[in-house]
């Protein structure tokens, strides 16, 4: 099988176990037609489609540094709830239309009831994880939940790092300030945790742990780019957002600040004119103007390139690292799915 | 000192030492300013008046079981973060404008920014409560995060129960779907759980601390009830928040529900073309025409009478049930304290 194929079958493999145990979770039915309505949102999210990266990335970690995966598949499901309730509040917040290929979650129900079926999801998170006190005794779930409170006090930084350059009409940003706000939004929970709760639960040392938080930087923000670069360029039936959704949501990706650096000073006036519209003010053709000058200044390879240079430099710090670590299956899944990252159509 | 003067200066103790211990906790200073401005947020509710009325129940339940405090001032703590959470949340969900005297955090910040903070501070209450192994040992602190697990399961249901009659625009409801909607919503997190939490951190029975559940469903309704009618009769200095505020909100409140059962049936329809309005179309006029049929039906007095049964049932049954406690300052605070729920005027 190729590499591509094994990635695949291991996603694939990844997200079906994960899904049947959160859906075993999360509670189903209710007699209360409007608790039942509760229910139904809080697993909206986690039936739709979606890569299910996370857990994949901590359970194949796991076993990489021979650990029995079994021990962190709890603790792997919670990644994944993390990431819906977050989905669900970050969908509210960029104003989103379409998540996963269908209508966000707000959209459907409303702000209102969003809002609060997202912080159902985020107790429920919680509450998968206090169970790793049955399954790997105290310590070890003490442990994990400090790593889970040290992501969230990440991603709620980067969250609000990201938002307020929207909300305060902030233009003036360096590629040093996207890192930072990426490797706080995005790295820590996508790339840097799962890795590190992979490699503790196999018994590995907090130094080997703390190895990865430069490696999954890397991998995060060349995550995170190529994330902007498929919102830009990807389809919207593989994607599942709306294409060029993040121009609508003025969002500050890599391209935009290449493009920045490279136009002449009326096109940025131009650009920044249409990026600071209202979401409901912005036409198609103010999308496809921005998406111009994009194309124009190759704004959008130049963040292509610098994606494959981070997973590139990601992958030759994991090979350096980890050099000490026996051969296995998992350890050598572990460079494909990090290309996958920077190849992937959704 | 009178026993509303030992309450005042119970609440008074109380308030100072939480508020500090919480501000301690809290994140004070960043050097990047986007932060900076997260870290005043998740702040700014907690630096607000307001009663700290579940620590007090708290921590005077735990003193009246013959408890040390100390053990379960973290703990009572972080009911005050999750109170100040769930409030940054509600009042976007309710589309407030003012909470505790002021602004609402959404109407300072705008809604992205607030669903964050109201994330991060939700995070944190976790951390908080993480502490407690180190503070109490490892099986007490699950313990208590099973209370906590078990109070969020209930608040998000009842908020969603309450939202959603808004939402779909329900108004054939008792009196009995009220009572489970507020128990949900108010009753669990406002006395049950305070008073349970109290009574385990002072080595009290599972049967003492479940003896609280009935106890506390009718403090905790006619808490709710109270803040029902401080929201129509208030004064908007001492109450905090617009007066009339649940009907601009199109709140299900007693009162209303009451006024329903009691009204003709055209005054009926015309309470809910009214109470039906967009909130942004509700006049001072429209408010004042509600309120003028609860007065004509004496719906006010009516749930008034219902909250000060409830606390009476409340009482008479905390000294049935916990005759064998012994007499102490603290176990004689417990009625004047609760009596204070429905002689607030806060």
């Amino acid at each position: 099988m190729s590499e591509t194929g094994s990635v695949d079958q291991y996603l694939k493999e990844v997200k079906t176990a994960i899904d049947a145990y959160i859906l075993d979770f999360l509670p189903r039915e209710h007699n209360r037609v409007e608790v039942q309505c509760l229910y139904d949102m809080i697993r909206d999210y986690p039936q739709r489609s979606g890569k299910r990266l996370r857990p994949a990335l901590c359970l194949l970690i796991c076993e990489a540094f021979g650990g029995n995966p079994k021990d962190v598949f709890n603790t792997a499901a919670a990644l994944e709830l993390l990431q819906n309730w977050l989905l669900i509040h970050d969908d509210i917040e960029d104003g989103s239309d379409l998540r996963r290929g269908k209508p966000c979650l707000h959209q459907k129900y409303g702000t209102p009831l969003a809002i609060n079926a997202g912080d159902a999801l985020h107790c429920k998170m919680w509450e998968m994880l206090h169970q790793n006190a049955e399954i790997l005794g105290h310590e070890i779930a003490f442990q994990i939940l400090a790593e889970f409170t040290q992501l969230s006090n990440q991603v709620v930084e980067g969250q609000h790092i990201e938002l307020s350059w929207i909300g305060n009409n902030r233009w003036n940003l360096t590629e040093n300030d996207y890192w930072e706000m990426c490797v706080q939004k995005t790295a820590w929970y996508t790339c840097i945790t799962p890795c590190r709760l992979g490699a503790l639960a196999a018994g590995a040392s907090r130094a080997d742990a703390d190895r990865f938080i430069e490696i999954g930087m890397n991998l995060g923000v060349a995550f995170q780019i190529q994330d902007d670069v498929l919102n830009l360029i990807g389809e919207v039936g593989q994607y599942g957002k709306e294409i060029g959704g993040d121009i609508s949501e003025g969002k500050r990706t890599l391209v935009l600040i290449h493009l920045f650096d490279s136009c002449t000073e009326a096109e940025a006036e131009r650009v920044i004119e249409i990026m600071a519209k209202h979401r409901e003010d912005k036409r198609q053709a103010d999308v496809e103007e921005v998406l111009s000058f994009m194309e124009k200044y190759k704004s959008i390879a130049y963040a292509q390139e610098r994606s494959k240079f981070l997973v590139v430099k990601a992958c030759t710090q994991f090979n350096q690292r980890f050099a000490h670590l026996p051969n296995s299956g998992a350890k050598s899944l572990f460079l494909p799915l990090v290309h996958f990252v920077i190849e992937r159509e959704y």
